[in-house]
């Protein structure tokens, strides 16, 4: 997403400083002193401007939401979003999901969100996509056994791509895939911003989830 | 498929009943005397006119093929092409692939294609769709381990809900999902009379293999 530059973003950026955590590093395996519970923790890679994560912190208090940016002027929306709504439980990291493992420790989350990953059409970028093997194996590192992944895309070819790589590594079992989640009978689910935007032109949506077996070889 | 009654095919295929397998219970677990070779088996279910099955036994003289069809007025044509092509690694079965376990014994096939079945849409009809779960046992008993399905549909519903069945199933391990058969890098893709006919129309054909792990649980 390429914004204008907001001057003014980096002084509220300061107003927002209790959600937005600066130095996500230092609570590598401490979330949950950070949080001051024992809550599960879920973690959206890619938040954009925050609709999906805030909603639901908002419908359950007692679950824990990270979510993650890379980009300061897209996640100080979401920022806004957490604090208007008064969200105890939610932190936002502006930070590279990349550098995922430097933040989260061995079975430290219970859920993951990837949400409109940018799909990187061209084969020669495939290892960018949030779902490429070397990403799985970071995030089933730190999920706990159990723990899912819940991915939504509207790119037919990111969501095949995605399905071989989640059927390719055997820690993995995929679940309620549907290919048009709109008109499919899953319940509850929450719009992204970027998603209302496009069902909303009658794209489909595509999803499904993976778990990461408790016994996992 | 509904057809018009042909009174002379059963003359016809009296004929042919040398590719045709009258008793095929009599050859279970006895395929390889059948046809005296110790090659792989390969099976289809649900041959129609045959000239997917015939086309692969023509290509591939050291693999024994049998296709199953129950209908006999379109097995027949499925019979001809295979005597006309003087094809000796290939035999036909009439047969319901609901008793599958009548006719092959535990790991006795080597691969299983099941092409553009019927997709029952009708939820209380998903216990006839050939990828519902309960032949997926089936199939996987008769597989060897390492054994693999391949499966084609034109049916995006029946696809999704055939891919949350093999997924469901840990003897299987999914690879190579492909949305667009057509325009994917799959190649030595051969087409059914069905494929041909709905593909020459813009129609995707949906693809997928399932393996069976050769440790499954």
């Amino acid at each position: 997403m390429r914004l204008r530059k907001k001057p003014w973003i980096e002084e509220r950026i300061r107003e927002l400083s209790h959600v937005l955590v600066d130095e996500p590093a230092v609570y590598k395996g401490k979330w949950r002193q950070y949080f001051r519970n024992e809550n599960p923790l879920h973690v959206e890679v890619g938040t954009g401007k925050g609709r999906f994560i805030t909603t639901l912190a908002r419908e359950n208090p007692a679950i824990n939401y990270i979510g993650m940016e890379y980009m300061r002027d897209v996640i100080y929306y979401a920022a806004r979003k957490a604090v208007c709504n008064e969200l105890k439980n939610i932190a936002l990291l502006c930070f590279d999901v990349r550098h995922i493992l430097d933040v989260f420790d061995y079975g430290e989350i219970d859920r993951l969100y990837i949400n409109f990953c940018d799909p990187w059409p061209k084969n020669r970028h495939a290892k960018r996509r949030l779902t490429h093997h070397e990403f799985l194996a970071r995030y089933k590192q730190i999920l706990v056994p159990g723990g899912e992944i819940h991915f939504k895309t509207d790119n037919e070819q990111l969501f095949a791509y995605s399905l071989n790589e989640f059927a390719a590594d055997r820690a993995f079992q995929l679940k309620n895939i549907t290919f048009d989640l709109h008109n499919s009978t899953f319940a509850g689910n929450v719009m992204t911003e970027y998603e209302e935007k496009f069902s909303s032109k009658g794209m489909k949506i595509f999803r499904c989830e993976a778990q990461v077996l408790a016994d996992a070889p």
